[in-house]
């Protein structure tokens, strides 16, 4: 037994892997070898889904084989859209997409094959009917009917038309298949981890992608993005929010969307990257008074508590300017990050040890419960 | 960062607890102070809920207390009856009370509150509903009539009557109350720690034990109690088993329901009990050809592997003769266990750290896409 207790399992090593990996030191998150901003820059998000799943940028005939199989597998089983209609009507949104996965897992024909090819075709099946769950979800909720699928559009673009009901702008559909790229992988954060612990007793992807939005739900961990935005709407204006952080510092309250256990006092690379799309866009809609807004948070926080945005700062005022309704900011990152979870457990299956670890037990020993012997008995009476 | 990467997280201390601990060189399973076999030989599975949620065991009208706490939740949501019943014949029960624990959290006022005592009154709904999940589950799935719950009944008999349709005789009472002790808690199996892992990020406990379900429905976890009833009913008989089990050996398949990461060399102590009961309930059914099978089954494992039962061994054929359908032997022991993985939750909860472990990326580094600046460009053409 290995000495000591590590809280939070800071810094230990759990999994070796081919997939991604953030180098501190030279602040770049790299993923499959490349320099995640760089590939945000240069590529789109069909471009990551073939280099996660299969290791390698796909040339343009792999991208265009990706994309007719992704759109092969739109739609959801009617089943499912009623599952998501029963849903009560003050139902979390990642309550209804973890309930929306884990019923779409019987409809597979491959669930229980834990073969590379089999995973891998649940992963495309996985990125397909997921942005669908989010939207006919969300539409179920709030009482709108269902919008099908458009496979005249980009699998980006029909992801933000299922959620908006309008066709975006090349502008919209850029930065949102960007804002997707940053979120598609980030190393070993605790959604990947929960998803690959229980792929580890050889349970299903299915499974493991509902353990991952179970975790991303929580206010530590993705529910980020919408307290951003909430404090962003709170304040109104760059008079108020400056205010506003001041005043919840002052009472010990955490402020979301700045620093990161693992970028510690640097900068999220990912938040310079949707700063810029976020000026893009607040110049195109007439909005520059939120992207000041931010820009003055920014100050603040660093100021106040030399403290630099991660990646939610700035991608939940991005996606409030798209239209996305602010319950579904988590939703979309579990989407974007469905295909980083996919490949971690494609990883696991194909490499696999079961996840046991030990405890230190603090409790009280040698203690007995009274003799009851029979208390339940055994004999009919 | 701590050097070194130890496979599956082996030895690795993960948590503190006050909750249980495995102490392989006593042999003993202690659970709050006690050893769960004395525990389960002396108080009753209402006592263990009482002892794993307060701490300490229940006196007669704290009991009392619980138990009538159980009982005013019994019963689903209307809506969630019929989730179950939209969900495809072809699914896994494993995954059938993943989406049906999934759904019901909408439901519980204290969803978001991540106090001790909130999280207590959810782990009580839990274990009132998951019994009830488990049972309408695999009724809708088989279609048969739902059952209504029986006040009348002590939880454990209710329980079993959900599931058969028949009130059961003391004796069948008697033992699976035991056997829900034994499978109650176990220090940090695989499920457990996934679901620290989850309500690490102050997820919900529905969320936690979402994840944790999707764990304990893998082959190498929960789902070997199913896989020992099938090997014994594919033998059939002593004769058969012996040969059937030394081929599989031959073959290097694994053999289901022998060894433990844990215990190792040992010999599983709940085993023991389950196997005392097993004689007593085949003695009573006149079923000692199964007992016996089991028995030499145990011999030959010793003899070829020097492997030693663990508890899903004997666990698999007392639930058979107890009429519980072999696919819910796995959705049974989850809701044995649904008690523990809460306290664990609601110690998580009580002194929180998130889990973020790293990993030792060993792919290729400097890579750089192709320069395709524009490549979706931000302009309408």
């Amino acid at each position: 037994m290995s000495d000591g207790y590590i809280s939070g399992l800071e810094n230990v090593i759990a999994s070796e892997t081919n997939i991604s990996y953030l180098d501190v030191e030279k602040e770049e998150i790299v993923v499959r070898g490349y320099d995640l901003i760089e590939l945000a820059q240069n590529v789109t998000y069909l471009d990551i889904v073939g280099l996660l799943l299969d290791g390698a940028l796909p040339n343009p005939d792999e991208r265009l084989s990706i994309e007719e199989k992704l759109k092969s597998e739109y739609g959801l089983p009617p089943n499912v859209n009623a599952i998501l209609q029963l849903l009560p009507e003050q139902a979390d949104f990642m309550d209804v997409l973890r309930t929306g996965i884990s019923a779409i897992a019987s409809y597979d024909v491959d669930l229980e094959d834990r073969s590379r090819e089999a995973n891998t075709r649940k992963a495309i099946r996985l990125l397909a009917k997921v942005p669908e769950i989010v939207a006919n979800g969300y539409r179920a909720q709030t009482k709108q009917p269902f919008i099908d699928p458009n496979k005249e559009l980009s699998y980006t673009a029909n992801f933000l038309y299922l959620i908006t009901g309008r066709v975006p702008t090349k502008m919209e559909e850029a930065i949102f298949d960007q804002s997707l790229i940053v979120y598609s992988e980030h190393e070993m954060p605790n959604s990947t981890f929960a998803a690959r612990v229980i792929a580890s007793t050889q349970s299903d992807l299915y499974g493991a992608l509902t353990g991952a939005v179970a975790s991303l739900k929580g206010t530590l961990h993705g529910g980020a993005n919408e307290a951003v935005m909430a404090m962003l709407l709170e304040a109104g204006s760059e008079a108020n929010l400056e205010a506003l952080i001041l005043n919840k510092l002052t009472k010990k309250e955490r402020i979301m969307g700045f620093g990161h256990r693992v970028y510690m006092k640097k900068a999220d690379p990912r938040a310079l990257l949707m700063k810029e799309a976020l000026a893009e866009l607040a110049l195109d809609k007439n909005q520059l008074e939120l992207y000041n807004m931010c820009v003055l948070g920014e100050e603040v926080m660093k100021r106040e508590k030399n403290l630099h945005p991660n990646l939610d700062y700035y991608a939940a005022p991005v996606y409030y300017l798209l239209g996305i309704p602010i319950e579904l900011f988590t939703p979309v990152f579990l989407a974007a990050r469905t295909i980083g979870i996919s490949a971690h457990v494609i990883e696991q299956h194909d490499n696999n040890r079961l996840f046991r670890p030990r405890v230190h037990y603090k409790g009280p020993r040698d203690l007995h419960p009274p003799q009851q012997s029979g208390h339940l008995s055994r004999k009919d009476e």
